[in-house]
């Protein structure tokens, strides 16, 4: 049976690779929906390729423009956030890839699972945001969590057959990024430009920054303990700069399964697409012939601050990895923009999480609030420190 | 539910390891029987530590000694090679545990899979002559054949859940004994002692010389054949010296999974005892803080000819295998009497390779002519060699 599917942030980096994967399997895989925020060139030309029922542009400032450059076609076209929210429950649509970046993934993600349609994470601030409120959801009405970061499909991969036996730890590994081995001295003066370099992944801006920073990392230490059920002190974090062993798990009789691969994020969306079964696919493969050796290091948590901040926001719990997670949005967007430093993204981060107002168990509604005063009070931090 | 064992080889050293993780799990396991070849003294304390139904003394000469030493419990004391063929088909038997060393432990398992009991497998050798009767037997049966080899565990583990997606190549890791990087020149020499001093496992006189000559990867790369019913063209050898990551799978798409830990047999000893099901155990875990690197070299055909004789003997298939494993237990035991040195052991293979009678389609009576003739052809080769 074909499976249609909606990808919510067909543009980006996850989206057009999914478009890639539809494209090699065209008995596997159908387009119900393509949606973009603000790329509508790229969205039109997408849509007269794959042909979906619908496209939203969420930019609505350019909906005339997709219209006039879809009208005769039969591709209907939707603008705004309330679309997304519409598409993801169409009886047309069998799984939604989430590939939107940052926390505007939450509420098309809680839409989709509430409409019991599985789910094709590649949205990481969802869960990292609003993970107590979503797994159950997922449990409750059945509906798997496919995650496509390389670390959890990783990690997805070696629990399959796996259910019944405890995990004693996850490891995720880390590429290390750009920066890996400098010390805070050397992040001072750091660019933009530096920043954006990443030795082995090819990704959207935001990641970029992330990983440099290890706050990618971080962001994926809060995803894992909600997709796997761990606690903050089950995840470790081992630095392997080849990035090719993707993460392990190590279960109760001190097994550890690993899965492996070239550095290519086409595989675990094609996996997470089509699982539970694998499908063939040309991927370059993995040679140990061109891997002599694979190193590890641990990572160096005085320089890369962001990720203990995360490890701290997860055994706070609450509505913590909301506020870490809105601070390092806003941080990430005045860093691109030269408006701060590299080592102020961290300190913007602590200052919201030592100020912003804690709540235990936060509703829908709570992690909207937080999510937008967090958004304020970084804002601030950022127009004074300009000044 | 208590799983009652046969362990067929108590004495040696997957049998000992095998009764420590008994010990370690009295709520999940029972010792039901015990055999040993000629340990006597050993088998006797087993038997009075652990109370199986039955213990079987393969040497007929050590039958008065062992029923004395029992006499006032309710042990019941058997003796000889038919012996194991009755123990093994006993109602309260649930696991064979087959751990005996070489060709002997082919009609025992033959005996047990016929009995509809599944099979803990630490004797290669049964594989690696008669797969091809081992395996339809087992899935005709319903039994399933559970490998207790380090490699074939691992392989094993990262095929949980798996089953639907085909395999493209399995990666058998070996750590190139205490030879490696030696050449021909190096090997000509060299004595028992050193070819008995295995760099990171502790195992049985046998299988330890099959490791310095790689021959054990070669018995390997046929047993993953029969288990994982692979092609001698899907299976890959790397050589791996600190045996951290046991062996790997390749599926369709490219993904690679792996299976690591340290070097330990109870751990693979454990997982097939206690399959599906992973226990809570105490071995010590793997930490990549103490191995900041792992190493992968391609194996040395040139020097080490056993593993490409072994590839041939896959490839050839019929009684060829069969061949190569008789003349290599006759070559490893001259060799353990100084009767041969290093590399004549690879010239007591090819030369009965070439000169053995090749069966296309060999019944199991042919299976025992064939490992009965070629062990005389051998002897008789090494008898020369002495003059």
């Amino acid at each position: 049976m074909i499976k249609r599917i909606a990808i919510l942030g067909s543009t980006g980096s996850i989206g057009t690779q999914a478009l890639d994967v539809i494209k090699q399997h065209p008995d596997a895989f159908e387009v119900a929906v393509l949606t973009a925020q603000s790329n509508a060139d790229l969205l039109v030309e997408q849509a007269i390729q794959f042909h979906p029922s619908q496209v939203v542009i969420g930019d609505e400032a350019k909906y005339t423009f997709v219209k006039n450059a879809l009208s005769g076609t039969a591709i209907e076209v939707l603008a705004g956030a309330d679309a997304l929210l519409e598409v993801v429950c169409y009886d047309h649509v069998d799984v939604v890839l989430t590939a939107l970046v940052g926390y505007a993934g939450l509420l098309p993600t809680v839409k989709a699972i509430k409409a019991g349609k599985p789910i094709a994470l590649a949205n990481k601030e969802t869960l990292v945001v609003a993970g107590a409120l979503i797994m159950p959801l997922a449990r409750e009405m059945g509906v798997p969590i496919l995650p496509v970061d390389s670390e959890h499909s990783a990690i997805f991969q070696c629990l399959m057959g796996e259910s019944h036996n405890p995990i004693e730890k996850v490891i995720l590994t880390a590429s290390g990024g750009p920066f890996r081995g400098k010390k805070r001295e050397d992040l001072a003066q750091v660019t933009r430009a530096q920043a954006l370099k990443h030795p082995n992944w090819t990704m959207g801006a935001k990641i970029t920054i992330d990983s440099a920073s290890l706050m990618n990392k971080g962001l994926e230490v809060i995803e894992a303990a909600w997709l796997f059920d761990v606690q903050a002190s089950q995840i470790d974090v081992v630095v392997h700069p080849q990035s090719i062993v993707h993460s392990l798990v190590q279960f109760e009789d001190g097994s550890i399964k690993a899965q492996l691969g070239l550095p290519d994020m086409k595989l675990p969306i094609q996996f997470a697409l089509g699982y539970p079964n694998r499908m063939q696919a040309n991927f370059p493969r993995f040679d140990f012939k061109d891997y002599a050796s694979l190193t590890f290091e641990q990572p160096d948590l005085e320089t890369f601050r962001n990720l203990g901040l995360a490890f701290q926001a997860l055994e706070k719990g609450g509505n913590m990895p909301c506020i870490l997670n809105a601070a390092n949005e806003v941080a990430v967007d005045a860093f691109l923009k030269d408006e701060i430093g590299f080592l102020q993204m961290s300190d913007l981060l602590a200052n919201c999480m030592a100020q912003g107002t804690f709540l235990t168990s936060p509703s829908l509604e709570d992690y909207v609030n937080t999510d937008k005063t967090t958004r304020i009070m970084a804002q601030e931090w950022v127009s004074k420190l300009k000044k």
